[in-house]
């Protein structure tokens, strides 16, 4: 990975994605005890940072590759950027899904054109579907983080936070999952805002990142369900990902289901934006865990907002009006 | 009105209102029929854009006028706007609120600094209270909608619009009480985008402007009470933004309540925005009055955000699986 392959990919990005807004709120403010810059990554295309990484690998495929068509694994955001980036392209998506996967999730992913082929969790392993597709029809897969491609795509997201904050020394808070958001950042900072530092922010109990940081080598998680905070539930740190984060990353900071959906609150009021509680644990650890954070100002990622209505109205009624 | 104090007012918000995206969904594109564009000024400073008004009036006064403060009525947007652009301008606001405001609504314009005056409907007059205020302490009165610098405010609002979409022939339907938007965007496109048309939308039974527009003279709403969309329920167009829209807009749209709220459960799950009812009301038209639409793209504002939170559950719960 080097800073031409991401300049590169903010190029081919540039008039598809979005570029999205720093926005604050003075009772963020308050609350947090600093300036709360949110990056308001949920205004992304499909809803979430993913549509970056898979317009940059998609869109940097030779075309006769990329005209057979490209192949995914998920349930979630990687599904939507991934089908949304091809069928603009032009190009055939595969998304491999489980059958018990939300049926939103699933309408959406259709909705953007690809094809969803669904498998049995329990019985079915979908690298071997999704490895039978892919060598039958000539699919290239689209991994959701560890690739540098992805990765150089996620970067222009953090390009645009350097470009909008010259000069400024902040931490900067990041929904962390397995690392490709965190470390394109990080790599982007290093070269455009030395001032910046990333610190993945994970669920109570899903911390693989911030445990791999401090021990210095990769570990994992003994689960990946148990948090509402799915779209960041991963098994460890990425291959790729980890040693650029282990370079340039601070501490990792971590918050409960209950802080994750009380900052989805206060972004509905104070912010008028939709996060998705893995999307929110950044502004979550902004502003309950502000003594952890140096600095007069905390810039944070809301990474996503593809949450289910019912559980965005539960955090409404739980913290609405608190 | 000219066009030059719409220049001077944008150039005031420069650096201080904030340029909102304009965005737009797949999903919205194909249920309108049509391409759909939408301003999100809910992500304006204090969720919604009479921040722009109140910038405009409050940064275009006499240093000497301004420092010995400002008044309003308002139990709602408005008063926020006012209370926010006056706390960054270092000069005392006094807003005139009902006692029986939602208590949010009084506490957040308290919240950005304003001196909170409550009245009691039935039996004071809020003019009187104002006007005692007022003559004691020298007090500027800024009007919500019916005042040169405000419209010019709101005009800044058209012209991102104007800019984002040079050389587009479409309906812009924005969400109108008094008119101070839909006349200030009117001038705006008049002059920098020919081919952009306002048309004002309003809650069904509420059509003052629709109405006046159609007699070609000021017809009055029986009612202010009634609809959800409690932000654009005013009593009868302006004197001002009459004579405006009257030359430059076309005809009037309404929506039923019902459609504000599905409108804000889309805004909800295809752009990740929060709308409040009045604020939904121009996508609303643009989604279920698409037959009273022409051309091949639409563009809308979401005028403000500030809604409760059990009437935004109450949305998702009717319309959010629709």
């Amino acid at each position: 990975m080097n800073i031409d392959e991401i300049h590169a990919a903010r190029d081919r990005l540039a008039g598809h994605a979005r570029r999205t807004p720093l926005l604050s709120s003075p009772f963020l403010d308050e609350l947090a005890g600093r300036r709360v810059l949110v990056k308001a990554e949920c205004l992304q295309h499909t809803g979430s940072f993913k549509f970056r990484g898979a317009w940059s690998a998609i869109s940097a495929l030779d075309p006769d590759v990329r005209a057979r068509g490209v192949l995914a694994y998920s349930s979630g955001n990687h599904a939507q950027g991934v089908a949304r980036a091809a069928q603009i392209h032009g190009c055939p998506a595969v998304i491999v899904m489980p059958a018990d996967a939300p049926a939103l999730k699933i309408a959406n992913t259709r909705g953007f054109g690809a094809e969803v082929v669904l498998y049995d969790r329990a019985r079915e392993s979908r690298e071997e579907i999704g490895g039978a597709l892919a060598s039958e029809r000539g699919l290239t897969l689209i991994p959701p983080y560890d690739h540098p491609m992805v990765i150089a795509g996620q970067a222009s997201c953090g390009i645009e936070i350097a470009e909008d904050l010259p000069d400024t020394t902040a931490d900067v808070l990041v929904c962390c999952g397995g690392g490709g958001l965190t470390s394109g950042m990080a790599l982007a900072f290093e070269h455009h805002a030395p001032g910046l530092r990333v610190r993945p922010t994970e669920p109570d109990g899903f911390d693989d990142m911030a445990r791999s940081l401090q021990a210095g080598e990769i570990r994992r998680n003994s689960s990946t369900t148990g948090s509402i905070c799915d779209a960041i539930l991963t098994p460890a740190p990425g291959d790729l990902t980890f040693p650029i984060l282990n370079r340039l990353a601070g501490p990792g900071l971590t918050v409960s289901d209950d802080q994750a959906m009380h900052a989805m609150a206060l972004a509905f009021k104070r912010l008028k934006l939709v996060a998705e509680p893995g999307g929110a644990v950044a502004l979550a650890a902004a502003l309950f865990r502000a003594d952890e954070i140096v600095g007069d100002t905390v810039v944070c990622v809301i990474s996503g907002g593809n949450v289910d209505p019912a559980l965005f109205a539960e955090a409404l009624g739980k913290f609405g009006d608190a």
